[in-house]
C-alpha cells in the first residue's frame, strides 16, 4: 500500500522504532519474557543492539511499550460507570473486548500473559495497572464493598475468557461472537462491579 | 522424619522418580516448558539423563505427570452433578479449591499455565482435558445449552481465578479465604453450569 504522502520515505527513525517494538512482541509472545534478550530482538528486527538501548532503558522498558495498548484508563471507566447503573456490567464486557479483540492486541495479551506468569518483576506492573487503574477505580465509583475482591473478581473473570480466548484457543470460546459472550458475561460482572 | 518402617531404605526407584517429577516441575514453573530441556531436569534432580528417558518416552510425558493432580474426573463430576441442582455452582467451586489450593498443586497450575500458554503442543492436552473430561461432562450431565460455551465459560472464570490467586499473586484474592471467594463464584458457576 502506498503512504499518504505523495513522495519520500515517511521518517525512518519511526520505523524503525516500530519495527523493534512490533519484533519484541512477536518473541516476547512466542518465547515469554526471561528467554528473550535483547540481542535476540534486535536481531528479530534486523537492527544494532546499540539501538534498542538508545531507544529504551532497558527490557523492562521495552516490554511495557510492547504490551501496552493505546488506552486512557481515565476515559474507560468514565464510559462505564457513567451511564445506568445496571448496565455496568455490560459496559464493561464491552470495554474490554473493543481493546483487546483484535489479531495484533490478543498478541499483546499472550506476551502480557507469559510476562506475568513467568517474572515477578512483570507480574506487579500488571496487578497495579489492572486493580490501581481499570477495576478498582470502577468499583470506587460505583461504591461497592469489599471493592478491591470484586475488582479482582472482575479481572479474574476477563483475563481467563482472553487466556480461553485468545491464547488456549478452546474452540467454543474461539467461535463464539463478542455479542454472545457478552451475553453471559454481563451479568457475571454487573454482580462483581456494581450489584 | 522417619519413614513407617523401622529398617532400610524404601525403594530407591520410587524416591528417584519422585525427585525427578519433584524438580521437573520445579523448573517448568519457573521456565516454562520449551525453556526447559531433558538434560536440565536431570541435573537438578542431580540424575543422570539416560534415567529419564528410562522412565519417560519424553519431555512431554514428563510435563503431563508433572502437572497431573491425583484427581478421578468421573468422580469430581458425579460429586457435582449428583444432589440439589441450585448446588451445582458451589460444588463446582468447592470441588476445584479443593484440588489446587494447596501449596505444590498452586506450583502445578503455574507449570501447567505457563506451558499452556507457551505451547501449542501443550494446550491441546488443557483443552480436552478442561472441556472433554471436566466442565464438558457436568454440562451434558445438567443438560444446559450450548453446552461447550457453557463449559467454556466455567473454565475460564476458575482459570482466571487460580491465574490470579497463584501465579499474578494479586492481593485481594490472595488474601481471600475459600469460603469468601466462592460466596462470589458460586453463583456465577451456577449459572453458567445449570440455569
Amino acid at each position: 500500500m502506498s503512504t499518504p504522502r505523495g513522495r519520500g520515505r515517511r521518517p525512518a527513525a519511526e520505523d524503525t522504532r516500530g519495527a523493534i517494538v512490533k519484533a519484541a512482541r512477536e518473541e516476547f509472545a512466542r518465547a515469554g519474557y526471561d528467554a528473550v534478550s535483547m540481542r535476540a530482538i534486535a536481531r528479530a528486527a534486523g537492527v544494532d543492539p546499540a539501538l534498542l538501548h538508545h531507544y529504551w532503558e532497558g527490557k523492562p522498558a521495552l516490554f511495557v511499550e510492547t504490551v501496552a495498548v493505546p488506552i486512557d484508563p481515565e476515559a474507560i471507566v468514565a464510559n462505564i460507570v457513567d451511564g445506568p447503573r445496571e448496565g455496568v456490567g455490560a459496559r464493561a464486557v464491552a470495554s474490554f473486548f473493543s481493546i483487546w479483540d483484535g489479531p495484533s492486541h490478543r498478541l499483546r495479551f499472550a506476551a502480557l500473559l507469559r510476562g506475568a506468569v513467568g517474572s515477578e518483576e512483570l507480574a506487579r506492573p500488571l496487578r497495579e495497572f489492572l486493580v490501581a487503574e481499570v477495576f478498582g477505580r470502577i468499583t470506587r465509583e460505583t461504591g461497592v464493598e469489599p471493592g478491591p475482591l470484586r475488582a479482582g473478581l472482575s479481572a479474574s473473570q476477563l483475563i481467563g475468557v482472553a487466556t480461553m480466548r485468545y491464547v488456549v484457543e478452546l474452540p467454543p470460546m474461539v467461535e463464539a461472537s463478542v455479542e454472545e459472550l457478552s451475553v453471559w458475561l454481563g451479568p457475571t460482572l454487573q454482580r462483581y462491579l456494581a450489584d
